[in-house]
């Protein structure tokens, strides 16, 4: 080993560490050729988006729901219809919360109705409503702080959602401890009821609903979100006269468990048939909308993204699996049951791919994989940016798929979020809220990433 | 020099050349710091939306129009308000088209009237309009070899913007020639008229006007763009019926030449305020919406991003300047005059950017500079990523900025274009059609730049 022979071998290894592993030129022309075929096909035929017109025009898909059936029944058929090798329904028990038709919060004595929808799992009001004064908290620590105040009182949580952060989920994540944990804090202040300021990026009235939660020790209050127009009306009608009161009425209720189903298709592999390529998002949405960003688009793009490996003629090694899992917003017993049965089965996942961060333009996909396989897939950016994707970056996958053991990679999709909490768990999320283009190319980006997981492997 | 020698020349010249040059940490950490501050008062005093909302209730800015006037005289008050250190309007004649108030095709006998808006530029019709037959073609290549069949008709160019392509411009770039020179090529076939099926993503049927042109050595025919709706309707009719008769009826005009301005104001730098980095859009727009994305809601983001530097007191040690240029639409004289005066007065324009493609969610900065620089800036990616922007990549700059001299570098900012063609140059552009947090996001991503070109330099 002389000098220069050490020289030569420093210098590899160098090169090794330091230039981003490439794809080779006839290589990446032919997948860059794929990619436009893929991408042309999904933006000229609009494939999804109809698909997804369709199912908005079934309703909402609250988990339980009599419409969440029909939607499962309809995906079925569309699997099946697309010529998918095995379609099949996963039976799961799902919690069933129903809205009922009976809920406002009127300010006593003024007949001021503010516009209001109970957090999903909410406990209802006696049938005459709850009738209390409120007290204003911006926080945990701040109803801590006043807590002799709080007994009897219906607690208005009313932080908004942090706008100055670029990131909305980031935005959203600060906020919806109100949420998500405010009926057990008001409860363990001895409050009788709670109200929250909708977490949402929007300035308009439209309440924005979501899961709540209780603890068995204490008692179980009712609780809703109100209108970010209505949550400045009260909190200035409070600062005018911090004894008004508000009753609040609500008949929600939960119901006993639900049968319900995860829809799952497969496209075989003609090579490894065994390794399983999964997309997927969550087909249950609240009850306001239809969750066509929430995440109806997502199940959609995460079908036609596998499907049209069929349309285009495309021979996928590996078995393509398209999942839509029931009841991620209020139970996640369908990402459960599907974890059960893949542990159970000794079902071989090689990759799973989510949509559940809405169908708008892409950006870049999100790996929760090792290191050293996110840098090597680094080589595959200059074909995805045929589809707009500028990054693979670290990070979570999605909810339903997280559950998945031995994948080598579980991934999210990353589309633009600024709009997305503006139609997050309300009556936004509606068909007319998604855009053609943006929805098409983020199915296009997914394709275009499974075609390479596929063909390259890891 | 020994072979150890040459080993850790080598290794050194070898590391420098792959490499990315990278800012220090502390200076990264410093400039993210700024970037996320100019970012979060960007997203949450709307500053700019505010002002955007404001001049679309002046209405459309078409060159020599009162109200385009008036919105100068607006924005010129704007800038001193805000305490620029000089604010003034700089006077250029331009072209002054008048749509009138006539523009109606009738399908002959049926009494169908298809959805039109006259292109800029467009000769009227005799009052009476122009009966004939229409000839439909796709392209140039097809009047040619009709040619015999186009004496006396009118034409219809009614070939798709490509919706395959992921870029709208590009999709935009291959239609569009049927708007700015079918009017010429149906002359020179002896037409007497031109339809144009609209140049848009969207399949709706509002029509999208734009510039068209004539030669003085043919006929100046009139011209009119159609919804998709009823162009879809006009082929289907002329399938069924070749010698179906439309009646055009126009009594746009041109005017002579108005007396208009640029307007330009300047934040004296501390240091070198010889040197100029220069923000800015066009100020005009078509005659129908307000031009909020094109390009009113871009001069907005271009006032905002060095206005930030005041609220927040960040010192700039280069002059800032904001131009407002005329009559991007339909003339360019704005931009001409601009680089006419800085050519005789020698304005040392140290970088410009201009944002004119939507004030969407940002992407990208397109950089017409030297391959070194464009490189060497990389290493603020870390940095404008606070704001969204994932590259810098070599391109094109700006219509009105690209006649700028010995600028280090011409700088467009690029947004996510997928929205822009829905709206571009019809009465979709509307201020309902602008997301705040994207528009002001965008702002905040021009603001960080400038900031970085301006401490950093190139």
């Amino acid at each position: 080993l002389n000098k220069l022979n050490l020289f030569i071998i420093a210098c590899a290894l160098f090169a090794n560490m330091i230039f981003p592993q490439v794809l080779n030129q006839e290589k990446e022309k032919h997948y860059r050729e794929t990619a436009l075929k893929i991408t042309r096909e999904a933006l000229t035929e609009n494939v999804g988006y109809e698909l997804l017109r369709e199912l908005c025009e079934i309703g909402p898909r609250l988990s339980g729901s009599e419409n969440s059936l029909k939607a499962i029944y309809w995906a079925e058929q569309k699997m099946k219809d697309m010529g998918f090798d095995s379609v099949w329904l996963q039976p799961v028990m799902v919690p069933h919360w129903d809205r009922g038709n009976i809920e406002s919060a009127v300010i006593a004595g003024t007949g001021k109705e503010l516009n209001i929808s109970a957090l999903g799992g909410s406990v209802p009001t006696p049938d005459e409503g709850i009738t209390a004064e409120v007290l204003e908290v911006k926080n945990f620590e701040q109803l801590d702080s006043l807590k002799e105040k709080a007994k009897g009182k219906i607690i208005f949580f009313s932080r908004e959602l942090d706008h100055g952060l670029v990131n909305t989920f980031a935005g959203y994540g600060g906020a919806v401890d109100q949420r998500s944990r405010g009926p057990i804090k008001a409860a363990a202040a001895g409050a009788v009821g709670v109200i929250i300021r909708s977490v949402t990026t929007l300035h308009d009235n439209v309440p924005h609903t979501g899961m709540t939660s209780y603890v068995d020790t204490l008692p179980k209050i009712p609780a809703a979100a109100v209108g970010n127009i209505d949550a400045d009306f009260l909190s200035d009608a409070l600062k005018k006269d911090p004894s008004l009161k508000v009753t609040l009425k609500l008949n929600c209720r939960t119901l006993p468990d639900a049968l319900s189903y995860n829809v799952i298709g497969d496209i075989r592999g003609y090579e490894k048939p065994e390794e399983i390529i999964l997309t997927g998002g969550h087909f249950d949405s609240w009850d306001a909308g239809c969750g066509a960003h929430d995440d109806g688009g997502g199940c959609i793009q995460a079908l036609e993204s596998i499907e049209l490996f069929k349309r285009l003629n495309i021979k996928n090694k590996r078995t393509l699996r398209c999942v839509f899992f029931i009841n991620e917003e209020n139970g996640i017993k369908g990402a459960i049951e599907y974890a059960r049965f893949s542990d159970s089965t000794k079902q071989n996942h090689y990759a799973a791919i989510e949509s559940d961060r809405g169908v708008f333009t892409p950006k870049g996909f999100s790996f929760d994989a090792d290191s050293a396989l996110i840098q090597n897939v680094q080589k595959w950016l200059p074909v995805l940016r045929t589809a707009g994707i500028e990054y693979i970056r670290k990070g979570g996958s999605g909810v339903d798929i997280s559950r998945i053991k031995n994948a080598k990679a579980l991934i999210g999709y990353v589309p633009d979020d600024q709009r997305y909490m503006d139609v997050h768990h309300s009556a936004n999320d509606t068909f007319e809220s998604v855009h053609p283009r943006e929805m098409q190319l983020g199915t296009a980006a997914i394709a275009i990433l499974v075609y390479l997981i596929d063909l390259e492997g890891f």
